[in-house]
């Protein structure tokens, strides 16, 4: 493997100094960029993109030849899992994602299974293996999942919901049938990310989206405990350097604490958090990633400088700030507004690293 | 009019001893009730049975006939304000509310104007004396509105949004016209709240539905600071009786202190928080409304008791705790259920209050 060549993400992850703050936006390889959508055209369906490694490593390195970034993240999906359990997904035109075959049943439940990450999933692995060989060491690669409660949310659920009713209902009628699909499932995403991390990831995320529409007793039991699971089993370790896992719960700023106290090293969060009251509280236990809401790339470069400047100050000095927004960049987003706002945190940065 | 039976509703937001733990839930008269949905039926679309007195008092009161409910709340839509300013409201089947005529410039904004409460909004206003005359004394009735940051975000985007890009585009690029718009909504939710009270609303609560969606800096500057503005301009004493303001920003549980200084008598809360630690948090400031996950109503009605007991435990003991869901009731629920919860408050409840 060749040597990094930056590795101020990996440093400021693990609360290392840095000369100025690392910068990526979660969905940096999207629909906002015109040529992400060429090579989604020429790839097919959404999926025949993630499925394909040679294509879903030139859409992941796509936002890097345009802007500055100082990390990349695997192009996939956070739903191959529950597809490669044999769940069916497919992509509906504006609807999103939508499994033909949801887990209603205790059957349902009886029948998943861990899937191999070399087998059913190795099409993520080659994807990882591709990207790493064509980064070439210029900044670290990001792997990531899904959480097992969001997982759980779109398995049940069948596609996005707004109500959450079958999911919930699970959990609160038949809370044995959902503890026993999120064991499978955090128990995958072990194999999963292990495998990413095998493959050449050189930090991982795990992503749960849908743990802020618990009560903070079910966030514990039904997400945070298989997070936790998540962290204990993963490799911490690859090319002699540690391998740093991020937590992010949209929506779980008033659970920051317990997110610490998993041995995550960072913690991704929203924009709903000010991020100088989000220090305080976890201390020096982990690094913090975010937050900026996302439709401030709306806004003209010079308001979206100003919101950058306040995020900066707000987290104050030293190492320990991962740049990035409080969700994924909308697709409307101009991608010279995504330019402006990374051009913002590197030049805006450095007097807090001194 | 006549003497109020049962008061232990406005006792409860005022702090003062109750028997046992009033109840009430958002969005009570609804289509989880087949009662509601023929009287619907008979009215024409949803702004016709809105628009209609009598038929508004019939569904109000249906939930009461029903259950033992410790008040009422008058049936209307928070989306009045802005239809009587001439956005022209309306209601596609499936779709939720549509402005035909948003809000997009700087003309538009100088167009809005303060309806007057008992012109344009009279029909409001003839629904609270109709349905006031009818309870005659059962329960008290709550009247409401949307908060301005909340109206601001559908007037806005015109319909119902997952991105919000074009009212937080507003936001951050013409915070100036942000602010005249929110300006003049709050002079009208002043007028309309105090006409419901002089009509015969007996409390009046707040809804800031979409207040979660904005940066702790935004929220205290484009929500709270004109949510403060209505309840310092509101009327609060009516019949001789305190008149109490609840306030109820949905994800708004990292904000409560900033919320309690507004001077409301009580806070509505949403399932994401621990009411416990919420009270702690608080104080003897306010009282707390909530917080029952709404899905917990598609469960059984043993683990819908179950949850009720956890719930009224972390409260804890003494009055100032309006039980409520954290959000509005779901459509699909089954109404034995929603009976279940209720009857479970009012028989779990009187321990705490010895």
């Amino acid at each position: 493997m060749s040597e990094l060549k930056n590795d101020r993400f990996l440093k400021a992850l693990l609360r290392e100094p840095v000369d100025v703050t690392p910068v990526w936006m979660m969905r940096q390889a999207g629909r906002y960029l015109p040529e992400y959508k060429a090579t989604r055209a020429k790839a097919g369906s959404f999926m025949d993109l993630c499925m394909n490694p040679e294509l879903a490593c030139e859409v992941t390195i796509q936002p890097l030849e345009r802007f500055p970034l100082d990390a990349a993240i695997l192009f996939s999906d956070i739903l191959t899992i529950p597809d490669a359990m044999g769940l069916q997904l497919r992509f509906a035109e504006g609807e999103g994602p939508i499994f033909d075959k949801p887990v209603r049943t205790e059957a349902d439940v009886n029948n998943l299974f861990v899937p191999d990450p070399e087998g059913e999933l190795k099409y993520v692995m080659d994807a990882v293996r591709t990207i790493r060989r064509e980064l070439n060491g210029r900044v670290p690669l990001i792997g990531f999942s899904g959480s097992p409660w969001t997982l759980a949310t779109y398995m049940v659920e069948g596609s996005s919901s707004k109500e959450y009713s079958k999911v919930k209902g699970m959990l609160f009628d038949r809370p044995d049938l959902m503890h026993k699909l999120l064991d499978t499932t955090a128990k995958a995403v072990i194999q999963y990310l292990n495998a990413q991390i095998a493959a050449g990831a050189q930090a991982v995320q795990i992503f749960d989206t849908w743990g802020g529409i618990l009560t903070p007793r079910d966030y514990k039991e039904f997400s945070l405990n298989y997070m936790q699971q998540i962290i204990d089993g993963l490799t911490r370790e690859a090319d002699g350097r540690k391998v740093p896992v991020i937590l992010f719960t949209k929506g779980g700023g008033q659970w920051l604490e317990a997110m610490a106290d998993t041995g995550a090293d960072a913690l991704g969060i929203d924009w709903t958090c000010d991020i100088g009251k989000a220090r305080e509280r976890v201390g020096d236990r982990v690094a913090l990633q975010g937050n900026m809401d996302p439709t401030v790339l709306y806004a003209n470069p010079d308001r979206i400088r100003e919101e950058v400047g306040t995020i900066l100050e707000s987290y104050g000095q030293g190492s320990g700030h991962i740049f990035n927004l409080g969700h994924g960049i909308h697709q409307h987003v101009d991608p010279e507004h995504a330019g402006a706002f990374i051009k913002a945190v590197h030049e805006l940065s450095p007097k807090y690293h001194v």
